[in-house]
């Protein structure tokens, strides 16, 4: 069965009308760099690309419910940003892009640990954010616990949610330096480079 | 040229596998209705047959992520629940999430026409917002632009954050009805259905 993802991997197709400013320079810097780059570089570069290609794959999908739904990015903008307000502020509200991608890690996870694994945040916020989250359709109550013993799961809406938005995490993990400690919006200092598409390669 | 984005309409698979329990009743529901369904309809259960084999391949697209850095998301949870979190904190920190939704949106935008378009927001917390993703790498300053008149666009990390992650939007737009004026988190109420993958045509 071939699906969309068989495609990424089938080959590696660059999209340079994309590319920013910032590329030529990342470019040029790259042609300073020693010839022979470590593999951790190169993996690097392959992981980029293939994250620009799914980004494009991303934006044709948009670009086609929008044509499908008979919305004009051009002409609706101001609804557009009403809506996009408004799901932020309620779907992504405080604590709540955290404690999905939590429960989405953990599958199945009990209050407790799932407290624990959000740091400091008290019983009281996280049971109502629970109960928002339950309520708006992103989680639900493993059917066999109850109570104190009650554990926590993704519904399909929020698992969806969680599948789509999943590759935005690991892009900023990997721009930020996949085994840095902390979080960081820099490259990787080991390459010094933009995360420009295809950069590595073009001369 | 071929693309990721092709074969997600080369043909709509079905994933049963990550179907809920909500699923059945959402068949159940469906047989009860008339059978000549509104093309509203069709177009909704069309469309979240296309966002479930997006999501499976962004799915897949992360497994492979991990795969290729090593990372097990069996034995790594924790440090990956620590990585998200400050992800989220960080960059999806207080009305950045909006802030970018809106740049994407309006492609180049002046100060005083983004602070009117996110509404209540005061003149001082929305500079700081800027800074703060110019020096996170999203937004940059359009080169010809300064001061007063100055126009803020996504940086090439920005649109890759901003395409990766509009799906979501319109996923999540879509389960709460398209035309609605209100976002919600329930199925629009035409279909009555649950947003299930291709629960509509099975019997």
């Amino acid at each position: 069965m071939r699906t969309v993802a068989d495609g990424a991997w089938g080959g590696c197709k660059r999209y340079y009308q994309i590319a920013e400013p910032s590329f030529v320079s990342s470019v040029e810097e790259i042609l300073r760099l020693p010839s022979s780059r470590s593999s951790d570089e190169q993996l690097f570069r392959d992981l980029m690309d293939r994250f620009t290609v799914l980004a494009e794959a991303c934006s044709r999908f948009s670009q086609e419910v929008y044509r499908r739904t008979g919305t004009s990015v051009e002409t609706d903008t101001k609804e557009m940003i009403e809506r996009n307000l408004g799901i932020a502020r309620s779907v992504f509200g405080k604590q709540s892009l955290e404690t999905l991608a939590t429960i989405y890690l953990y599958n199945s996870v009990g209050f407790d640990e799932l407290r624990s694994a959000l740091g400091p945040i008290s019983f009281t916020f996280l049971r109502g954010k629970l109960r928002q989250l339950e309520k708006e359709g992103f989680v639900q109550r493993d059917d066999s616990s109850r109570g104190q013993s009650a554990r926590f799961s993704l519904t399909h809406k929020g698992k969806m949610i969680a599948r789509l938005g999943e590759p935005v995490f690991l892009y900023l993990r990997l721009v930020g330096g996949w085994r840095d400690a902390a979080p960081e919006s820099t490259p990787p200092v080991k390459t010094g480079a933009d995360p420009a598409p295809g950069g590595a390669r073009q001369t």
